[in-house]
């Protein structure tokens, strides 16, 4: 996934990685449109330019997914999720796919990277290991790099292995499921006064930072999301119209 | 190394993947004069730009190396040398560098590839495991995957481990030396009668091969020179001038 990439060379870049490495899958989130036409309308223009995903934000690119895994340097700033290193980045991505999940690899615009609220969409970030003296890498360059190295061990890792196994009781929640349960929690959290006004955002930043950790299940997701339907509906009895009168 | 390169923005970008992952030594072969000029003039270009080497063949820049790595995709040619996969080149890369040599990784124009002739020089291919779909890649990111496979497992491996040990007895040939010794052999042949005139080239091409394939030492290449300068001599005992009357 790529968040706002400015340089149509650079979008073109990426998917043919993409195809060198037999991913499909391309979203591109709140692209500069002139450069993403541009991309489009390129001679050599992959399929998969053409078929990518648009989406307005990060949240809602990501939703289906089950891993995300946000790149880029963290010389200047410091990490609040766990940082894996590209090459040992291999087992954690194998064990959601086999789980029957979608992994999403993000990449943020050239100038900026990812920001700190698409970073707090992320389970992990993943570190290139890269020179010290030169740490930032060309974005298509990136990009082959990372796709390289997820179809290293295994042959071609596309998310068309998305396996037929969702419905297990163990399957991961997905980023949208995470998102749902922040937003009630966090529903929950301001009717109980929870938190100062002036610390409202922070604190939701740090809820999804949190609930990414925790490896919560599609089953964990439902169960708290009754629970917090049924808090949320004690401080409010009238307010909340909808579901699970009787869980 | 960078075989006439065409596009100014992919020596660039093979430029930036050195400097990303701690290589230093950069070779081009007989680039287009006007898009080196412009790689070597854009804002952001590496010092390693400057100071590269620049040679009208690839004999010449691989002269000093003790083991040279052909990249490129095998779909319209047999390999006439062992093919490595990029994931396992690990080891003997390594193994050739804790000896003192140096490593070479060659890549040809964007359009071509390597010429077979290039490709004589090689004593191994190596294959970046792409999708057969798509199997061909962008040379600055086929670069940065390369380079990122072998820095790899032990961090930064640039030609600067260039260790100084060199005058071991087991210290791996040159291919400059190589070369010399495949020169002195085919005047040798030549002198003998033994090649066919229609067959002269195809036999040297042969040889270059076949003397890569032998893994020399730097002593074995003088033993050999020694041996076939006296064969020489004896077909012609005026026309050598130089070197090793006592030997």
């Amino acid at each position: 996934m790529l968040v706002s990439p400015r340089n149509p060379l650079n979008i073109g870049a990426a998917a043919r990685a993409m195809a060198n490495f037999g991913f499909a899958h391309l979203a591109v989130v709140a692209p500069f449109e002139e450069h993403w036409r541009e991309a489009k309308s390129a001679v050599q223009a992959e399929g998969l330019l053409h078929s990518a995903l648009q989406t307005q934000d990060l949240a809602e690119a990501v939703a289906d997914c089950t891993l995300v895994l946000g790149t880029g340097t963290l010389t200047h700033r410091k990490a609040e999720q766990p940082v894996v290193s590209l090459p040992s980045l291999g087992p954690q991505v194998r064990r959601a796919v086999e789980l029957g999940g979608r992994v999403a690899l993000v990449f943020g615009s050239e100038k900026r990277g990812l920001t700190r609220e698409d970073l707090s969409l992320c389970h992990a970030l993943v570190e290139i290991p890269t020179d010290p003296h030169q740490p930032s890498m060309n974005l298509g360059q990136a990009v082959a790099v990372c796709l390289y190295e997820l179809a290293r061990p295994l042959g071609s890792l596309s998310s068309s292995h998305h396996a037929e196994r969702t419905g297990a009781a163990s399957s991961a929640a997905t980023s949208g499921a995470l998102d749902r349960l922040a937003d009630l929690m966090f529903a929950t959290m301001t009717a109980a006064n929870y938190s100062p006004r002036a610390m409202r955002a922070a604190n939701q930043h740090d809820l999804r930072l949190l609930l990414r950790r925790l490896n919560l299940s599609a089953s964990d997701i439902r169960r708290g999301m009754g629970l917090f339907r049924r808090i949320l509906r004690a401080f409010d009895p009238g307010g909340l119209k909808s579901g699970n009168r009787n869980s």
